[in-house]
């Protein structure tokens, strides 16, 4: 998420290749490759092409040269775009034995010096898309589950705590409703201007995860109950229904 | 969704073919083809292959004859085979000219004297799943937004008029996350033993919805702001989150 503050980011750790095959994984990862810029790369998708990703951007940071690297673009959306070149690489790579789908889809964010802080959306084809002021947030995986609440805290113009927490919410709903997603979560908040991420990671067993949660739950409950209700005579009031088919 | 007291039933009303073909059309149909039955259908997929359906629904329902129809089945699961039949037939007959997508999944619920009332999907290929004790609720089309709150339903083993509003506010949170789902919404309520439904259309300008929507969007934008907050102390004091890749 994009707020006036600066940026939340979240990601779980659940990796599958089918049921009988999960796993956990850091999908959030951090670069601070010089004082002037800090990087958050979020990833779904292939995991193999996720992992060599990462790698190259490690190999091109390290190597001294004329290679491009995130230590020496000079915009978010260069970075953005190198990220997709080498995402787009290493899929061709594998695309002769593996076919086209071990492709990877990643949320890059941060702030380079001199830029606001942003997050782009940069997909396996390589190109990307901003959040934009009416939606400053971005998503990738499973995206479905846990979209409303996103957007509720754009309409509420929430802070910067109060978006991590519905970030969160989000997340527990999306795990709630579906196996592929699960905790650990990593959770990273960047305030404008620091350069510097605040990170912790929300373990299954994490009091305060489980604290938040179950406030959740029960604030939604409450909700059920004490929200207005819907009566067939209000309804006929405003007129019968279409019998059409 | 099916509870102790009865059933709930909620469709929306959006059809589509692409973004620039969208048009409201009934997809909740009720059938009381006798005193001691009653059938709510409710389709989701190819418009056409539902109305046929539907069509031979009726004509079964007015031919005499020997047919197998809504009036002379058993049982509930034998209504379910009796649907998921003809949806096969009609999408098979379309199959030549239309390709194998042009199918329609249902949701059929309902009771017949001297059984429990009982909802049933059905699939395509014509044959079933129920609800389960563990999850007594059933969804077709898009049902990824607004399934958590159906689980937190079931969770809270709410009463009939607690679930009607918790399906419409899962209604909303799915019509404000993809515009292939929207107002109006037809809303079915059956109290078990009663064969007859109390049933309404919440409009797109009706004060009911606005009142519960807006109360259920205070109430969440409210949570956001009450939850406990995740501060960064807590989870240090939890255990430094991993390094690796």
């Amino acid at each position: 998420m994009r707020l006036d503050e600066g940026l939340v980011f979240l990601s779980d750790t659940r990796t599958n290749a089918g049921v009988d095959n999960v796993s956990t994984y850091r999908k959030l990862h951090v670069f601070r490759p010089a004082d002037d810029r800090i990087f958050v790369l979020q990833s779904a998708g292939n995991l193999a092409t996720t992992q060599q990703v990462l790698d190259r951007i490690d190999r091109d940071l390290s190597d001294d040269g004329v290679h491009q690297s995130l230590a020496n673009v000079d915009h978010l959306f260069e970075a953005a775009l190198y990220v997709g070149g080498l995402g787009r690489e290493v899929a061709l790579e594998h695309e002769a034995a593996l076919g086209p789908g071990a492709t990877a889809t990643f949320i890059l964010g941060g702030q380079i010096h001199g830029e606001r802080p942003d997050i782009f959306l940069v997909y396996p084809e390589g190109n990307y898309i901003r959040a934009s002021d009416e939606r400053p947030f971005l998503q990738i995986g499973e995206s479905k589950y846990g979209k409303f609440m996103l957007e509720l805290a754009v309409k509420a113009h929430v802070d910067l705590l109060s978006a991590t927490k519905i970030a969160v919410t989000s997340m527990v709903s999306t795990a709630s409703s579906n196996l592929s997603v699960g905790p650990p979560y990593d959770l990273g908040v960047y305030r404008t201007g620091t350069f510097a991420l605040d990170e912790g990671r929300l373990r299954p067993d994490s009091p305060a995860l489980a604290e938040l949660t179950h406030a959740w739950i029960s604030h939604l409950v409450d909700g059920a109950h004490s929200l207005p209700p819907i009566t067939f005579e209000d309804l006929h009031r405003e007129g019968p229904g279409p019998t059409e088919r």
